[in-house]
């Protein structure tokens, strides 16, 4: 048993999507998530200043005193992961491993930010379970400001969705990885424009049961039999995160805090 | 005579479309840009943390032994222009003031960021010369993704346009101020949703009218009579920003550097 925090973080609101998987596998835990609202997106940034990011972000969350760490972001998976992982000595859980590791499929395409698609990380860790399965890349970094802006349910979004997808019509695939965490918010125009054949992968839900494993295995759980509880923080803009947070989470036991960071 | 540079800065590359303005109105001053491309976009966050990141780079800048700031940025000439004021002795110039002593009209619209628009500027510096001028105001914060994005010249483009504003045909204005640094570049597709006898203002000339006349009034014009420089800084993505750089400025004697700001 450990009863201290799970610490999850993303650029943005975004990792919502992902700890709302943790939640529903993980229920009884505590949650402390950092959404670096200040300095959003990471997408279309340098390696170099996504891992500057994502270490004083892991640095906050280990003061919080979390037992482990998850990067929700799909950006900062791809590009601070292995960083991370030599820097400190903490557990600390991605969005692309697990997910790498249990896809079975021959055809498979990854939609993603620029800076993902660019670090080729999803085809190299595919290829590290399943080196015969064929990988599409395409990065489709309008769809972060779509949902952002709100209008995931516009009918601009299904036509910038057909701009991007219809890559796709022209080579097959079977399953469609949502390699960014807004991309599930766009679960169902995306899945209209692709078809009812084609599965479509969210890399939250791998994440979260690989993390149940590890906290099982190593007997990491918390002992609570009651829901567990979050403590938000944001870099910027409180209120909007708020807004947005309440959307997904709307509990009773809710704290947010404003945590601006220094470097 | 003053022959030190002129220092300009923006949350990325939307304010080369401000140093253009200056350029062609002062060719033989000496430029020094800087773009905040780890931190970009400022639209969607709060007046204190664009505060934070324009001091420190009017600080950046001051080391660079300029002569004057130029905020290019419209973001953080409506939430920083006032503190940085205060708490500078070196002469700043934004683009919402000059601009809004210029225009004279009886119902003027404005599209700019969310913040922009939030914080009420154009409008109050408007009325300060022109009280009883009609301001209608809209934020447009799909437009600067599209920019960067590469979207200018897709398809999409007008229809994001369009859906935007179409609010003004239902509202009388005979002027439209280009808010954002990043709005000129979409010039030609708002002009057609807007039809020819709406007139579009970039605020970047009325900048750079007012900067020549402080600068002759002043005696601080640069003593060359051949053309200046211009030295860029990115806080990321060098290689991005110098692409887009180069298309704004096809010149030989380019100089490029990254910068990363420390907090």
């Amino acid at each position: 048993m450990d009863n201290r925090a799970i610490g999850i973080f993303d650029s943005g609101v975004g990792g919502l999507t992902v700890l709302k998987e943790y939640q529903k596998l993980l229920p009884h835990e505590n949650y402390i998530y950092f959404g670096d609202t200040a300095r959003l997106p990471y997408g279309s940034k340098s390696k170099e200043t996504i891992c500057n990011f994502s270490k004083q972000i892991v640095e906050f969350l280990i003061n919080q005193n979390v037992k482990l760490i998850v990067i929700a972001c799909g950006t900062a998976s791809a590009m601070a992961y292995n960083t991370l992982q030599k820097e400190f000595s903490i557990p600390i859980i991605d969005i692309i491993s697990p997910t790498a590791k249990q896809i079975k499929d021959d055809n498979i395409g990854v939609i993603a930010t620029k800076a993902t698609i660019k670090s080729n990380s999803w085809e190299e860790e595919i290829h590290k379970y399943s080196p015969n399965t064929h990988v599409t890349s395409l990065a489709c970094p309008l769809f972060v400001p779509l949902v952002e802006e709100g209008f995931a349910t516009s009918e601009i979004t299904p036509l910038v969705v057909k701009k991007y997808l219809s890559y796709f019509h022209e080579i097959p695939i079977s399953s469609l990885i949502l390699g960014c965490t807004h991309y599930p918010i766009l679960e169902n125009v995306i899945q209209d424009e692709l078809g009812k054949e084609i599965k479509l992968i969210n890399p939250g839900t791998y994440s979260a049961i690989y993390a149940k494993e590890y906290l099982m295995q190593n007997k990491l759980l918390h002992s609570q039999s009651s829901d567990g509880n979050i403590i938000f923080y944001s870099s910027d803009n409180e209120e909007y995160f708020k807004n947005i947070a309440e959307t997904f989470f709307p509990i009773h036991n809710y704290e947010i805090h404003m945590e601006q960071m220094k470097a």
